[in-house]
């Protein structure tokens, strides 16, 4: 149901754009109109199609079972050259004009795409190929509700499997980042997430301070700010959370600076998010938890951008950061994530994955943000 | 110090087709080349280069300290548009014709690339681009000591998950497929890898006749042959191994069609491993097994090829089937995994990873072929 709406939206603007038919090779962009999850796929969309010339859906041996089950409502077309039979297909419509995606074909591909376009027209017109650009990734932004659905389920996973480490003591010093890391990708896995949405980030003391920190054999001190930047994919779509705690040892001890970070990320990630309303223009959002963290003189020490659309890619339409374009729409699905970083000794960021609506957004990420010592 | 060896083989490809510079875009093969594992980088190789002009690696703000760390040996160079920015270093040392992989780079990327081209000309003579081809991959295709030692460490996991699984009693009629092909993630993990190789495959009863069944809500049963495809990822390497077994029930039953069916793969795996030699047409390879499978009436119930080659990619030349071409050489690291798959009844597949040497084969994964009966 849903992934017919989807094709009749790409056929909306296959028209508008003067095409006879379309040519979907990026594997997810095929996922978003198909409903396949394997390997090797392609999708031949036509602006007006027919039973005789109906969409097709192409891939190969491997997946005809998995095809049948996953795309029952597409005409199924089995090869090994999927694009270069689709192609054909194409061809034997009539398409004039085909449309592909040239962010994601190949200088490689191009070509072989000509060859078989020249071959089929067997010395009539030669149909002529035109960029589509990211005309899918643009329907992809404003998420449906089967979308949402998978979203709040990844949020969920990641929400209860940080809840498990730390009622369960897993978050102490003595441990390391790597085998934490670990540990919590395994909770994931067995609460049913098909993979980590990323490599999860566990970084501890001064690594805190490195955004992207990968987890080593760093043990867990008393007294570390310890964050923990993770997320869980369901369905193909992905959760995006960072948490930050301290190891506050028996006495429960926060130091000073480290509650003061704390707190002022806090207040600039709620600004950031109270900014997330339709209409609002993606570099205004930016500045609105950016200002606050300027103004404690913490500016430099904000390295990033505020937050990035996420769905069946971890980073997608939109960015929301100084560079930003564009403005927000109801149903896109964004990060909020500001951090401080002091170089040599430790960082925060919070971050939520949220659904921008008409209303106040939607939290999906419902991990408390009040500071935790463990 | 490996990674100086590759860029080695990678100048000396350049110079021989009369290259000034090589861009390397993919990220597996930048990996393979300088050690870098994040998300964005690239390599700028020069087949003469200088101390004013060296190779540069290049990558963005997020990387700078992993970078350091991973790459210590070529010069960084930092920007958000990391090829434009080599393109321009390229320009800068004098380069007249610059190789690149049309095979990885996008339509849009190679217009992007030729618009940095003529603009750093500055209406000088605007550099030439010529493909590269894939000759990073056939480099990769004959593996060094340190890749052999992460494939052998990467099968060692899957060996000892399963031998967990198996040992433990998680193999067991009631579970489901699903439950089951998690569980086995997770121990790897536990282990020490960095994901699975791939989607793990576990099939029972019917479901084993379908070569890439994906796990589902399915149930064991007793009598069930049940078939695992699995693997670990270490430092990037990935194994692959299936073993098949029976699900027999308290009184060890295995109906003759199984125990048939198992006989007749192990022997055609068997065939295949001994044809693992140097020189040997990869044709003749997948024959050796194949005939043995034909010989005793199934040639229609093996319908795929005998084997891949494995590395930082779980497929990768050389491809082992009767549509194949080329001979294996010492180093080669490559599965060898005939099956038997009778619809509606169940199948049998058996896979090995292993090293082709001047010798026998090196065999990786260690998990016994005997049929096991649990």
């Amino acid at each position: 149901m849903r992934h017919a709406e989807r094709r009749g939206r790409l056929r909306a603007t296959a028209a508008e754009r003067g095409l006879d038919a379309v040519l979907v090779t990026d594997l997810l962009n095929v996922r978003y109109l198909t409903g396949f999850t394997g390997s090797n796929g392609a999708l031949l969309l036509r602006t007006d199609p027919s039973p005789t010339h109906p969409d097709v859906f192409g891939t190969d041996g491997r997946y005809t079972t998995q095809a049948g089950t996953q795309v029952p409502d597409v005409e199924l077309l089995v090869d090994r050259d999927t694009v270069a039979a689709l192609t054909r297909e194409a061809v034997r419509g009539g398409a004039g004009r085909i449309g592909y995606e040239s962010h994601h074909l190949t200088v490689d591909g191009l070509h072989a795409l000509e060859e078989v376009l020249a071959d089929a027209a067997a010395g009539g017109r030669v149909p002529e190929l035109t960029s589509i650009r990211r005309a899918v990734e643009e329907l992809r932004v404003e998420k449906d509700a089967d979308e949402v659905d998978a979203l709040r389920r990844a949020c969920a996973i990641a929400d209860a499997a940080l809840a498990e480490l730390t009622s369960q003591g897993a978050l102490r010093p003595g441990r390391t980042e790597l085998s934490v890391g670990r540990e919590l990708d395994a909770r994931m896995l067995a609460m049913g997430a098909e993979a980590p949405s990323f490599e999860t980030i566990v970084a501890a003391g001064a690594n805190s301070a490195i955004p992207h920190h990968r987890p080593d054999a760093t043990v867990l001190a008393d007294g570390d700010l310890l964050k923990l930047d993770f997320g869980a994919t369901v369905d193909g779509y992905h959760s995006d959370m960072t948490r930050t705690l301290v190891l506050g040892g028996a006495g429960g001890h926060v130091a000073a600076w480290q509650r003061e970070v704390y707190q002022l990320v806090a207040a600039a990630q709620a600004a950031g998010r109270a900014a997330l309303t339709v209409g609002a223009d993606v570099v205004a959002v930016d500045a609105a938890a950016r200002d606050v963290i300027a103004a404690a003189g913490h500016g430099e020490h904000f390295s990033h951008g505020l937050g990035h659309g996420v769905g069946l890619e971890i980073h997608e339409a939109p960015g929301i950061g100084p560079r930003g374009a564009g403005r927000l729409a109801a149903g896109m699905a964004v990060t909020v994530e500001p951090g401080v970083y002091l170089p040599g000794h430790g960082g925060v960021r919070i971050e939520d994955t949220l659904i921008v609506t008409d209303d106040a957004p939607e939290l999906l990420t419902l991990t408390s943000k009040e500071l935790l010592v463990l």
